[in-house]
């Protein structure tokens, strides 16, 4: 008994069909004496279908009035929720993310969740009702309508859940949880019971996107236990959450990203602040590198590579050719690459990870071009050919299948 | 130069070709000199493709919540609206029902406008935006959204025009004004140049299907001069007004209405109060009637004979018999009716125009089975086969042809 915030996407609303399973999983929990709140995506494909339209009107939208457009697709699964849960016999109200009091700053697309003024949420529950909360969305302090970006919903559903003490968010997607591999291609991949909010933070980083990262760092900031499960069937999920069971586990998963590009350049020249204005140029650009590798040269140059998402890397390139007297065959830019990371508070104790890790690549015949390490991950860089490979060789390295 | 409030309808915004159309007449009209206020209906069948949606999950979804779902139609048009204007060079910026300071009744569905705080608006004019407002919708004072009911966006048009004293109220249309007849039947069918409110709402109300009657009701309140014209090419349309030009006209059109049905009560004791208690209980049931006729019978009964729309006919006959006892045979209901009307204000000075309309009908041989009259508006009721042929018989006498 208590406050339930549930937060579903918008595959898990796509259809009446599926809105009636959405809206019978929320009174089972109500009816179960539970106050809750539910937060909600636009439905199915309609988020890109009103970006469509907008671009068939102009290919530059101002970001305000498109957020404006985009906004109006959670008003569509709110109410048609909201419908779904009073024709199964509980009372509801839905709520645009004004009315539930989203407050957020200015930028549009890409807005930030300042305050959730959760007077009228609490209104609501106080008469009972089962509160349908569009997720994505908030207003400025001009009044204006904004939207939070992509996966932006979860991060609605875990401020909710902060604002209002809630028991645990539950985070409703069509996988069943998390997992040790991606389930689709590690055949014993295992769900995880619990992990920690770094441990998830890592592997969404890494691309197991399974939850929007800004919703894992609000769950951590304000202590948000958050369930990761499946609106098709009713099994437990996994829970996110501070001091996660061990499960005797070493590691919680095998990730793959293969949206990576290297790029190197050799014969900079090997004085002080080289390496410091090439990364200060690239984020001044606003592009994010990621594993980054320097080595000595010859005759008195230095070698520096790094790793860039692949949408960056073209401008990557002109920034630092602009930047920096360098020549073209001094500079390389490989996308044929895939990084490939374990991820797990447990191997902080345990030594030995990396090298468990490495031998499994090693008996594969896989060649580790570049590694990087946290306290809680190891990743490296190979040939993208070899990486599913990589995932396999190394998850049955951890997780031996017990049936063999 | 001034403010003008320039209205458009579902079909003049339906798909990227019409929106740019739009986008034109108001781009044109700004950079005319002119502060442009623009109101817009959801993009052609949203409204009904949204209602669909809902009885999908519920044949009986809550009102509160129709409504919720149902102003997302403007939603999505303000803002593809608002960025096509941007895209042909002008500033623009949408608001939603709430944001234009639209407060309304609660009654949802069929809410009323209670005050435009037009504070918004006017500040966003200051800043020389072309204003998009969403017509239809507007926020109780509970904060929840409601709607105006089917021709709503017409009458916040007007509500607009009234606050902020507008030149003009430019209803934009898919027919290039207000006629004498409907054009698709009668050839010869003349725009009209001017009309006054109190014909228009007979008109209306008279099946001339152009303007909402709330809208005309409202700008003959505050005296908001309203101009009907089309969206789909540049000429002027007919403007509703306090005074009109007569235009040597003696009436202004004829218009047929088949939406009737004649109901008749025979062998009523001849009582006082019968006709107060039959027409009490109607109205108590919500059922509009129309035009009423009483006849003394024979042996100190009465006949009472009137009509209602189709729609509360079968009501309206089941609750007369709960309420009196009548015998099956005592009454009739007929839906084989239709009204013709003429209107003009110009009537009242011309005696004459009832002895035309009847001799119009008598050289056709078309039967009038009832007759009622107003100060501007003479009315028939005649067989709906010969519906057709009376307005063009009607519209020939009063509007001879000129070539002929």
């Amino acid at each position: 008994m208590g406050l339930y915030v549930q937060k579903f996407g918008g595959s898990s609303v796509r259809d009446t069909e599926r809105i009636m399973n959405v809206a019978k999983i929320i009174t089972d929990t109500y009816r179960q004496g539970n106050d809750v709140v539910v937060v909600v995506s636009a439905q199915g494909d309609t988020t890109d279908d009103l970006i469509e339209k907008a671009k068939e009107i102009t290919e530059n939208p101002s970001k305000r009035e498109l957020d404006m457009l985009l906004a109006s697709g959670e008003q569509i699964s709110i109410s048609l929720l909201a419908m779904a849960i009073e024709k199964l016999g509980c009372p509801a109200v839905s709520l645009l993310g004004w009315q539930a009091g989203f407050n957020t700053s200015s930028a549009y697309g890409t807005a930030r969740i300042k305050a959730v003024k959760a007077d009228r949420i609490r209104a609501e529950i106080d008469r009972h009702n089962i509160v349908v909360v569009a997720g994505f969305q908030g207003i400025n302090r001009y009044d204006d309508i904004t939207t939070l970006g992509r996966g932006g919903s979860d991060t609605s559903a875990v401020a909710i859940a902060a604002a209002m003490h809630a028991e645990r968010c539950q985070i409703y997607t069509d996988v069943e949880g998390v997992y040790t591999a991606d389930p689709r291609k590690i055949a014993n991949a295992r769900k995880l019971k619990e992990i920690t909010y770094d441990e998830m933070l890592e592997l969404a980083t890494l691309g197991a996107q399974v939850l929007n990262n800004r919703s894992v760092e609000m769950g951590k900031k304000y202590n948000v236990e958050i369930e990761v499960l499946s609106s098709l069937n009713r099994v437990p999920g996994t829970i996110v959450k501070e001091v996660a069971k061990m499960e005797k586990m070493l590691i919680r998963g095998v990730t793959k990203d293969t949206d990576v590009a290297r790029i190197s350049i050799t014969n900079m020249p090997h004085t002080p602040g080289v390496a410091f204005k090439l990364f200060s140029t690239l984020a001044s650009h606003k592009i994010n590198v990621d594993i980054i590798l320097q080595s000595v040269g010859r005759s008195n140059t230095k070698d520096i590579t790094f790793t860039v998402s692949k949408g960056n890397a073209q401008e990557a390139v002109d920034c630092i050719k602009e930047t920096f007297d360098v020549a073209d065959s001094d500079i390389t830019c490989d996308t044929n690459v895939a990084k490939v990371s374990v991820v797990g508070a447990g191997m902080e104790s345990h030594p030995g990870t990396a090298a468990k890790m490495f031998e499994a690549l090693f008996e594969h015949d896989i060649n580790i071009e570049m590694i990087s390490t946290s306290e809680i991950k190891i990743s490296v860089l190979i040939e993208v050919e070899s990486a599913d490979r990589a995932v396999a060789a190394i998850h049955k390295a951890f997780f031996p299948d017990e049936l063999a």
